[in-house]
């Protein structure tokens, strides 16, 4: 834990934001003692609802080091990550996750994080955003086939 | 509903996992009848492991459509989405889901979006992935401009 990386990740909430690149929150991915990746929120400049800080930080730093793993990675965001993020940290398998801000905080100016917490954790019958299942024979098939694949890169 | 896109993100997940782009994973985004979005699984063959179907997809709409909000949308998923895809899939509003794979099957082939669903509704102390809070007050700085902020695209 390094208070500097943190710093740096407000640093990034502050500056972008007051540069109207998108909401008030940075983030860095860290190895080794050194920044590998930077990102901050640009949903409305660049028209990408799922370029959030932590998100953007974690595309920014796989790319840098050609990989889809960043299990020697930690990550430092000025706010609690929302739940896209947050699975993005698992599906990227980092470290370890420091944050500032809570989801609490993100919720009092208007980011409703918790919300979409709430509606993950329900059945999808009850979830506010309707779901329904359709052709799933059809849809097994790519299943099946992966499974069977030899020459595959599994994550 | 209309089970031809159903079958187009069929496709997708079939044809790109034979090229070896990623997981068997495929989604379109719909509106008003026609596909405006195509996606599938790329996080290993581009090193982003946000990449999954129906967050590229997503992207490809909203890049198409020059929004950040897909209010009037529909996505079809050969799959569930997973926790990730769900929560940008309420980030950028769309109107219904359709999906074919459960999370079910799709853990059966190594996929565990599951085991992420129930990280996620866990409290931040018992997640696998652990998580501090450092430097609140440094972080509210960003949130406390953001209020009070009047030239602001909200989201």
């Amino acid at each position: 834990m390094n208070p500097t990386f943190m710093r740096e990740a407000i640093r990034l909430s502050l500056v972008k934001m007051r540069r109207h690149h998108g909401g008030p929150f940075g983030a860095v991915v860290v190895r080794q003692g050194k920044i590998v990746g930077r990102g901050w929120n640009q949903v409305t400049s660049t028209n990408d609802p799922t370029a959030h800080a932590e998100v953007s930080a974690i595309r920014s730093a796989c790319r840098r080091l050609k990989t889809f793993r960043l299990d020697d990675c930690e990550l430092y965001a000025s706010c609690e990550p929302c739940p896209m993020c947050l699975a993005a940290i698992y599906w990227a398998r980092l470290r370890c996750v420091f944050y500032g801000n809570t989801r609490k905080d993100a919720a009092r100016i208007g980011f409703d994080d918790d919300l979409i917490y709430r509606e993950l954790a329900r059945p999808i019958s009850r979830r506010k955003i309707p779901m329904k299942q359709l052709l799933r024979k059809a849809a097994s098939v790519a299943l099946v086939e992966w499974k069977a694949k030899t020459a595959k890169v599994s994550y």
